[in-house]
């Protein structure tokens, strides 16, 4: 098998052993139970919604832990937090891991919070094994991941890399009327108070990495503790109505009947066999189906529904929804349809010597790393245009997450991290 | 063609000619326009809900009627009223004709009023054209029959032929907690006032004819006046449930899916094509279908929808009933199902002697009567248990009833009158 570990000849050899040692389980366990409890549930959740009183505690305990990595503490004006670790050759633009810190309202321990804190673990074990980068090296916690109070998620990921505006971006509202902007203005006054310097946004990398839980069950049902993550599907949202005719349900012949649910039916079916691959890699899915009138004795005149398609290569994705809307241009018992798109989000695919880098590490380190793709959007979906970027999956227990029973194993969560330190020496040496 | 009436020699031949010729279209429409008055809506429909005060005006101006017909007007125990013409035989059981007054909340003018005001004037003709009935002859209208106030409906024909009891029946409350027997007794205080006198419940009948509207689309689409019922459809009401496993849309390969909507989208479909036949009898129709969770992305994990399954034969539905439960216990995607019987009515099937009847007398008078069965409930029902009973059907409009422009043409309305004058004739010579 050829490496794509390249070693110069001018480069010392990374002591993967000692950095791989220095990740100690129990104190990335203290550190997910102490963030855990800002905004904790009973019921073993948390609920720290994005730049909450909980979330800006977060923050101001992550910039604490800044001083034992000997790194420098800072925030840019969406309020993320970078941890930057001097390089032996500060020219160089860094390399940057990290995740989020904001949770669902009804969230777990480790949607977010174990990449920012297996990114620290990293970072604190390269330094405890001797390792001095040559690049910089950086933790990030981007703002309000999740979307839950402020929608849409990904602001500070967003922004950062210049795919949303800022000014636009802090007039969003919660449910409570109360502006981004206002939030954050709140919580960077507590950061200012502590000293926190700003930093710009849009500052070049090298290249980022962030591991997070996978949200699916396909570690889990492998086996494996790790994932490289491939890439991010691209996501398309459609809404499918179907329009027949209402009529008395006892008196009304077959053959004089335009049944919307029949048609809708039919319509859903011939869909759902269109999206359906030997490889699986089609995630198709219709979650809402409404239909009217809505009596049992009435036939049904309008159904809507909506269609989830995602696919990892765009030229899938496209094809299918070509697929789908030549579909929906047919008579379904006797019903028209119309497809209307609601979203669409491309695929990403991470660069092939990242990832390889990632298999090559977890190789040596004798971790079985299967290949995955993301079904769920993530920050690295920004990231990755703006410098070369890939993800590690840890699982999560029933492949559930957004929930309070959301639970990854500490093993895995440490085989996670100590290939995360091993790749982050690699690419910065 | 062998004819079913049958002539005895020693009874005078009918002078059906002069009987049809007797049916006066203007007085029929006259009264059509009278009695929609009572209760008349500003759209054009009709509310005029069961024993609410346009009902009584309504039962008030059907009494006042008897007068010009030799009539005597009585009230039963539930408010059904009835107009006695004597026959020359006094001690045989009288033919019955009628339906009901009452309407739905965004009613029209046809359904029940015509066959009660078709009754009114075959009974005027009849007198008019000089017959004089052997069998006393009744014109009846039944209280309650649609259930839009007091549900269910039918209560003045299933308390007269001992289907329900008249305590039970007189507990049923509307929406604003008045009881059907506390209504009732308002009606038949006005009555008694007006000298309206008693009659027993159960009265014995030798034959029961009820003209209505059809209330679906088929004698429109033959071009036909008139329609034979031969019987009322059975109706069985389901309630399928599907469970599956809810679980993310974007990272749930299709392998590890149980998928509700698949599942019972995949039911109702063979649940459909069970329902299949080549005579289009069977009247097969999903009104529900609720899918939960119901968000974009999710797996839905249970979906609900409702089954209304009518088929005149006892047989055929039976059949259906056992194959739809068969259908019910496979696995659907991975998901289980369950059916549960919501409500069940025998079909009935009036006997072949009347309908032969009303088929010859068609067949007289040179009008093109099909056959058909009825899909929606009508006092007959209850009826056909108590006495030979069927039913004409006349047109109405794009199959439209239960709503404001509901309607049926005149010639029609007079075609189907002229038809019950003449076979009331025959029943009671």
């Amino acid at each position: 098998m050829e490496s794509h570990l390249h070693y110069p000849t001018d480069k010392p050899v990374i002591d993967l052993a000692a950095i791989v040692a220095a990740v100690n389980p129990e104190r990335l366990a203290n550190d997910l139970a102490t963030v855990a409890k800002m905004g904790g549930r009973s019921d073993g959740g948390v609920a720290r919604l994005a730049l909450d009183d909980n979330d800006t505690r977060a923050r101001l305990w992550l910039i604490e832990q800044a001083s034992a990595l000997g790194a420098k503490a800072s925030v840019d004006a969406i309020g993320n937090v970078f941890l930057d670790v001097p390089g032996s050759d500060p020219a160089l633009e860094p390399v940057v891991t990290g995740s989020h810190l904001d949770s669902q309202p009804a969230g777990g321990k480790y949607d977010g919070a174990l990449g920012v804190l297996a990114g620290l673990e990293a970072l604190r074990a390269l330094k405890q094994a001797g390792f001095t980068p040559r690049r910089p090296l950086s933790l990030v916690s981007w703002t309000n991941e999740e979307g839950a109070r402020f929608s849409p998620g990904t602001s500070g990921s967003a922004v950062f890399c210049g795919a949303r505006s800022l000014d636009e971006t802090r007039l969003v509202e919660d449910s409570d009327g109360v502006s981004l902007g206002s939030a954050l203005d709140t919580c960077l006054a507590e950061l200012d108070a502590a000293g926190v310097p700003r930093r710009p946004l849009a500052t070049p990398m090298h290249a980022f990495l962030e591991l997070h839980i996978e949200q699916g069950p396909i570690l889990e049902r492998e086996g494996a503790a790790v994932g490289v993550v491939e890439g991010i599907q691209g996501v398309s949202w459609f809404e499918v109505t179907v329009i027949g005719s209402a009529n008395h349900a006892g008196t009304t012949p077959r053959a004089m009947r335009r049944d919307a649910l029949e048609g809708a039916c039919a319509l859903a079916t011939a869909l759902r066999e269109a999206a359906r691959d030997s490889e699986d890699r089609v995630r198709f899915t219709i979650g809402k189906f409404a239909v009217s009138p809505g009596s049992v004795n009435t036939i049904p005149d309008q159904v809507t529904f909506t269609i989830d398609l995602r696919h990892p290569e765009a030229a899938t994705l496209k094809a299918l929804e070509a697929e789908f809307n030549e579909l929906a241009q047919q008579t379904w018992a006797g019903c028209k349809a119309t497809l209307t798109s609601l979203s669409r989000v491309e695929p990403v695919a991470f660069p092939a010597t990242l990832t390889a880098l990632l298999d090559d590490t977890a190789h040596v380190l004798g971790i079985t790393a299967p290949r995955l793709v993301s079904g769920a959007f993530h920050d690295s979906i920004h990231l990755a245009n703006h410098c070369p970027t890939a993800m590690l999956f840890v699982p999560c227990r029933d492949g559930l997450s957004h929930h309070p029973d959301e639970h990854t194993e500490l093993d895995d969560a440490v085989a996670g991290t100590q290939l995360l330190a091993a790749s982050l020496a690699s690419l910065t040496r």
